[in-house]
């Protein structure tokens, strides 16, 4: 039993909340406790001796397949908290703290686990508009073609061919500002713009200039009236930073094709050897494998002032309200540091998004990101009602976890989405099956985290793995799914009326022994009941016993 | 079983080591798990829509009651990793990583665990100096009287009563610059000095002001000559920064006292409201409730700039070796981060060591120390060999808790000690047993980290808690205990003469049916035994068997 037990101070299991609530989680093997409570106290308050301390009782707050968990919140009044853990089972009461396991409570502090002061400096804290944003991710060169005079040369009539790595449609900025109607009715009130800036690929990650806006998307003119109107919108809008890497033709790497160690830019990147050869496999660091991303040397200062001139000269010269962060994982966390200080400083409601995939605490403890890319619950959404590759319960439990992966005001910003340019879309993954797809959006828009839709996904497109994924934006209103459209629109509606519907409501499974799934999300009094049936056949349920006799609304029909 | 597994990337359980060198750590339920093996490859290395990985087979390091720990290094040709384990039971072998537990080995590297990049800029990377260190710590008003004419007002007889918190027999920096043959004789190479700058109590730990000696000490002249003249004998010095609060009489909070909201350095402090009442319980924040120490606003640009300025001009000035940060676990890790980063730029080699006295891995992780006062080892030492408080076995359990809750390089810098200004002394916590001290001076000296030795323990004096531990040092050679100091010189010798004694020894427990504590410790084809009995009983025991029929010297004993 006491080898199933885990908690880690300044971390997912504990950590300042707010300006004065501590949050305090523990983890115990399933079903082997029957109750915990807090047992803490300020580190230096002692009478006679003795050291003073409170008890609180812990709630449980779900369970996965082997574990449960348990949380609660405290407000010492000093800032500083010593604790350790009560455990009761059936059979035996025993006390946790940093130096292990004892049978009675320890009256020495440095038996207990500490967290010595909440300084509001070190505080996690994303801007406040995040939470009630709703994403809509666009790929330029897919969205709308505005100004043919921009189509680079070869550009295809709009939707005329399957999209390949290279072809090109020619859609561009004016293309967006064009359709930021249909986006303001749509609801969403965010957008995120894959790279823009100049580049030589159709998806612009291989940048050339980062100080330039790609010539077939528009110029800085362009960029401006479409920054400006989306703010009259109430629209915010977020750039994509490709600073783990450069594009092949960025001169400084010319620079250092032509010039070789001599260059001055030799210390720019990671070049294992001399000469340096633009073949497979480079004698370069890059991105992957491929020799057209030549990985910087964040290391190097000249490096680190360049990339961090261009993040914040967007910020000064258009304002854009977030920078999404390619690749963020794999550069150094010291320049992560930097970055946010940097931007912050000149904007301190800028939202910052890196792209990791995995688990990602190490850059969420309030120094580096606002958020990440919360892929994890996508793969658990598809899994589950997309593909059905697993069932309600390990969906509770996948859930469970990655609600207690992350602190909670982390989770309240968590970018949460479906799909991307770099997966297949969601109606493709899930066979063309529409129903699925709606279910789907459901599950995104009723979690903790912001929901990001990525364009064309709202009106039925289909597409497989990049390029495919990358189709032009279906315009004419009689080929999109106008059904599933309207259930989109209705889904950014009730995030916007129901507080308890989206980032702040909390939710909690409710056990049933049917196979339908049943969640529960309460935000202050009001309560939401969630029953989805992610299987082919009917099933039926009992509503919870809190349920019945009540008089409820049914969000979704009205 | 499943319920016991646990591993974090980026902790004490997977981290870079070096530039190349990546350690990989396994926690298991205790004999549950017969091997372990790692399943790894990097994210981008895909043959024919497989990824492609190796595997390497993972060597236990250790047990606790609950717990049992695995080991394994890599080095990743690309720097990049994504992992996973593979571990066989007698009746199952199954399969972790981020996602869970699987039955079979994923083909999805988003199922592994995830060390996206290794950069150097991210490394733990103290000063390669630090290693080859035995640290002395001088409490200087009462290690030697060098210059009686900066005697305080009513200051006692060297040695002529006990020492009260009030308090002064002379000492001062003179003293110590008289006494530097007797420390290279001892054979230290690194002082630390408590406080040294104007203060008005005897410890100095209640700042007045920064910049200056306290004149009962000396001056800067004198200073100068006592880094000189250690620097000449290769002794390091360190000083001590108390950056958490200052001194009731730092000139900023008297002026608090005075111009209430009106002063200027009402931000310099954390009031909670007006006026700032200097009595119990004061009405701003402090250090523990004491009126005499309020903590410094280190998120007001002007106090972080004032300490930061500090911090600079003890190492441009007077070239110090290391700064020692008092209570440094409740000032924002955003300071320390930038306290860092100002140090390194003026001496890259300059030591910071944090007064952390729990588990301190938020302070570890490259950006913020080298190393933290490791009294969770003084503890285990102690409860040891020192007051019969725990046997052998849950001393073994102890030192492997500790072993995995740090990774390896940040072991080699610990700052060890038995004892400080902050504790009661070795032999007076040992009742007065001075085989006792030297078999936790042996044991001290012989793990991870490096030795510090509290003035005056080598010889053998005595004082309880604050201010007994604070005598003034016994000069009179007939009045140290020679024996005691002779075996505290030849442990000295031992970790500079032999690797495998010190801090780069490998250490492992060797099991036994006796009483006593057995460890070898290796470093390339040296090995040293220790056999060590912490009881008042004799025993025997048979060597291990790979001790057999082998020469051995006793290094002890000679």
């Amino acid at each position: 039993m006491k080898a199933t037990i885990y908690h880690r101070p300044k971390s997912e299991d504990a950590y300042a909340y707010d300006k004065s609530t501590m949050h305090i989680r523990l983890r115990t093997g399933k079903n082997h406790v029957r109750k915990v409570n807090l047992i803490y106290g300020d580190p230096y308050d002692w009478t006679k001796n003795q050291w003073v301390t409170s008890k609180k009782e812990m709630t449980p707050t779900g369970s996965d397949a082997q574990h449960d968990f348990w949380f609660v919140e405290v407000t010492p009044p000093y800032r500083r908290l010593r604790y350790g853990f009560e455990i009761i089972t059936k059979t035996e009461t025993i006390y946790y703290g940093e130096s292990g396991f004892l049978d009675t409570p320890s009256k020495d502090t440095s038996d207990y686990f500490c967290f010595p002061f909440m300084n509001p400096a070190d505080l996690f804290s994303p801007p406040e508009w995040v939470k009630d944003t709703v994403w809509y991710q666009i790929f330029p060169e897919r969205f709308a073609n505005g100004d043919p005079s921009r189509n680079p040369e070869g550009t295809l009539p709009w939707g005329s061919a399957a999209p390949t790595p290279t072809n090109h449609f020619g859609g561009d900025l004016q293309g967006i500002i064009d359709h930021l109607d249909y986006l303001q009715e749509l609801g969403i009130n965010g957008i995120y713009l894959t790279p823009i800036f100049e580049a030589s690929s159709n998806h612009k990650y291989d940048t050339i200039d980062y100080l330039k806006v790609d010539p077939h998307f528009g110029d800085k003119t362009t960029f401006k009236r479409l920054v400006d109107e989306c703010h009259k919108r109430g629209i915010r809008i977020m750039l994509d930073a490709v600073f783990n890497h450069a594009g092949f033709y960025f001169p400084p790497f010319q620079d250092v094709l032509k010039n070789q160690q001599h260059s001055k830019y030799s210390d720019w990147f990671h070049l294992r050897d001399f000469p340096v050869r633009a073949e497979e496999p480079p004698n370069y660091d890059t991105f992957a494998f491929t020799p057209f991303m030549p990985k910087f040397n964040t290391e190097n200062e000249e490096v680190r002032e360049y990339l961090l001139n261009v993040a914040t000269y967007w910020i000064k010269e258009f304002d854009i309200d977030g920078w999404r962060l390619d690749v963020a994982n794999e550069v150094d966390h010291a320049f992560w540091r930097e970055f946010r200080k940097r931007v912050k400083a000149l904007k301190p409601d800028l939202y910052i998004l890196g792209e990791v995939w995995h688990n990602s605490l190490p850059w969420l403890a309030g120094d580096q990101f606002d958020a990440v890319m919360n892929y994890p619950l996508t793969n658990a959404i598809i899994d589950f009602a997309g593909k059905q590759k697993i069932g309600q319960q390990r969906f509770e439990h996948v859930i469970t976890q990655l609600t207690h992966m992350y602190p909670i005001h982390v989770q309240q910003v968590a970018f949460n989405l479906l799909g991307s340019h770099d997966t297949p879309r969601i109606l493709t993954q899930t066979d063309n099956d529409v129903a699925r797809v709606k279910l789907q959006f459901l599950l995104l828009f009723s979690q903790r985290g912001t929901p990001c839709i990525y364009y064309g996904d709202e009106i039925g497109m289909t597409g497989g793995q990049d390029p495919g994924c990358r189709k032009c934006m279906v315009w004419e209103e009689e080929e999109q799914n106008q059904e599933l459209l309207s259930f989109v629109k209705r889904l950014i509606q009730l995030r916007k009326q129901e507080k308890a519907f989206g980032t702040e409501g909390d939710l909690t499974f409710v056990e049933n022994d049917s196979s339908l799934l049943i969640y529960q999300k309460t935000y202050e009094n009001q309560q939401l009941l969630f029953v989805i049936n992610s299987t082919d056949q009917p099933d039926s349920v009992q509503l919870p016993v809190s349920w019945t006799n009540r008089n409820a609304n049914d969000l979704l029909t009205g």
